[in-house]
């Protein structure tokens, strides 16, 4: 990709108002713009690493055999009221609730159980029809009240959820712990190292959900683990305080930490299949309730994350696995050779974003620094018939042939 | 992929209330689910056929250079109110627009104009930073007075909107046309015979835009073509009669067939550059409005389309670039062979359906014929080692050995 064709590019200056450095940082490399508070547009290079990372939830989730599909966003009230949730003050607060012209009422998804589960009830009748497992990316409103933290806490924002419904808990919680495994090799492959933490189970459920957190000053949760065992809770229901002995290894000290919350699963129970009337009818006849657990994840704010915990002072450094492109290629008088190099690499499958401008090199590094692509080629005079290949968070440069940067880059 | 996975399974009966046949059809293959009057669930089945009809858009928008975004559903107001379409009563009728609980305005998108002409007003400057081509795939709202017609015409759909801007009305008709070939080359891989059609510019424009029209007696549209040339007008903009000599070639004669409209382009000019401020300096130094040019595409829609044009009494027929899956396999009581066909087809990167469940025979052939998919392997007793493949729209079958089989599928 020639970066004369991106739109927007690179900013010097962060907008007027940012405050956090993800907004800053990724509205300057051109991956996000605000509409207003906490909306965003993404943009090309912002679009490519959410569809990345999106392709590694994909991959991991359709691993377990969960489906993908796609819900509406706006939902009428009726199936609302099946659980109460329509007018439960805490939902009221967050939930974008409103009449059209015609006086029907309508809320925009901020979450997705009620429909799954109405959903479910159209088709589930016997214990042969379970366990069914969907999922969809789709847009969540959620009308918080603030809406600071750039793409990590919007108003609008993308989330995964993904649905589970059941025979009996013992099937739920196998499941239940096989997303676990799958959501901690889906952060693996995002390159974020996360801690699986318990908590509370907020406007969901009663039971205790778990929630993948972050490390990160600018989280808006603190955690307190076990410096030697996988103990982790959420600060909401820990009983206890930092330095003590682990109570769950007796071993370790507990520390505490800020953190950002990037994934979210909650093993519902039959709360809701109770109250929306959904049955399945088991082996000897009898009419029992489903087993029902949700499974989030937000892909533009595990964005948001990546700005926050990989950057310098020249901007963001992506992991491989989610950069918007694999190489980025700087020519220093040498178009000619560059636009080779860019055809070559793009022909082997590699991600290329050349910068083809006609501005000064000071200018095309910034930009190549600030977008943060792991790798960055560069040719000119200097390099003769080789190629220049930087890593973004080295500063020692290799001279290499172009057979050579490659086999590097596959 | 094995059948028994996928959430739902074929269903009998076509819902009650279904009038429209891609209502009945896609419901009862378990493709779409109605979640209320004009708005649809994309099950897995359906979710796979609306994903390659949007990989086709964006590998041939792509080629022309656009980039792809995400913008926001939720609108201000204050944007919309830059053009003055936040009060028009004709917008007012179909735009969702309430007050929160801050007493804040926003509308759902219906589309995206003003919010991509604020977007290109915070970079545009010079004319060295235009063209710009941007689309994405994202949901509209839209409050129809009539839904009644499945995914034809939803409240929620899905729509491909691309945008463009340009320095001059020349070079934005230069991209204009071609994106005309672009939707005409996207409409032939997805398999549907389309017009190209003048028509006026509803809402958007004075000007008149292009519709991407297919001839079908259930299409809402009438549209006046030529016999003989590519003349076409739709009813609201022809001034002429039915058997006429045509007003282009003076040669063929007019005729009117009704309509599906899957595509819409718009050359909506200086006008909503002039009414939101957004103007670039040309190379003399003067300040100059931007020429804006919009153009749709409804996935969804184009799946309704699909099943509407394309079934017959046993069920769907999908063209094969967009069918859900390559090939269906069905099992009569040889499942050992018939797994071993399955991973070696999707080891070839064959997709697969494989009917897995402990059903009658006569089950699975109508489940197979109903979703649609364009080719069918059955194993069974009667094939020994071999493989009867039939063509889903032909009565002939073919006993192949597995080696002829994948030659003849890939």
């Amino acid at each position: 990709m020639r970066y004369s064709l991106i739109f927007p590019k690179t900013q010097k200056n962060a907008p007027t108002g940012a405050e956090s450095i993800n907004h800053k940082l990724l509205v300057r490399a051109g991956f996000i713009d605000q509409l207003m508070a906490g909306s965003y547009t993404l943009l090309p290079l912002g679009f490519r690493v959410v569809e990345k990372i999106k392709d590694i939830i994909r991959e991991e989730l359709n691993k377990t055999d969960a489906q993908e599909v796609l819900m509406p966003l706006l939902h009428p009230r009726e199936i609302w009221d099946q659980t109460g949730r329509w007018s439960d003050p805490d939902v009221k607060q967050i939930m974008y609730q409103f009449k059209d012209i015609h006086d029907k009422e309508y809320g925009l998804s901020f979450t997705h159980e009620e429909i799954v589960m109405n959903l479910l009830g159209k088709f589930v009748q016997s214990y042969k029809d379970l366990p069914i497992k969907v999922y969809h990316f789709s847009t969540k409103f959620r009308n918080e009240p603030r809406a600071k933290s750039g793409i990590l806490r919007g108003r609008e924002f993308m989330m995964k959820d993904l649905y589970s419904a059941h025979i009996s808990e013992e099937d739920m919680y196998i499941y239940y712990n096989k997303v676990i495994e799958a959501y901690k090799k889906i952060f693996e492959r995002i390159g974020l190292s996360i801690k699986v933490v318990e908590a509370s189970g907020g406007v969901f459920t009663d039971k205790n959900s778990h929630e993948f957190q972050v490390m990160s000053e600018v989280g808006e949760d603190t955690i307190y683990y076990c410096q030697a065992c996988d103990f982790a809770q959420n600060k909401e229901i820990f009983k206890g305080e930092e330095g003590e002995n682990c109570p769950k290894c007796k071993d370790g000290k507990v520390k505490s930490a800020k953190s950002i919350e990037v994934g979210n699963i909650f093993p519902l129970g039959t709360k809701y299949s109770k109250k929306q009337n959904v049955f399945y009818t088991d082996k000897d006849g009898k009419q029992n309730p489903l087993w029902f657990a949700s499974y989030g994840i937000g892909p533009t704010r595990i964005l948001g994350t990546l700005a926050e915990v990989f950057h310098d002072d020249n901007g963001l450094i992506f992991p491989k696995s989610v950069s918007p492109f694999n190489v980025s290629l700087i020519s220093l008088g040498k178009n000619e050779q560059a636009q080779k190099i860019h055809d070559l690499l793009e022909e082997q499958g590699i991600e290329v974003l050349y910068d083809d401008r006609e501005v000064g090199a000071g200018e095309k590094f910034a930009a190549s620094d600030l977008i943060g692509i792991p790798a960055r080629l560069v040719v000119s005079e200097k390099t003769g018939e080789k190629v220049e290949l930087k890593k973004r968070e080295e500063k020692e440069t290799n001279l290499l042939t172009i057979e050579e940067v490659l086999s590097r880059l596959k």
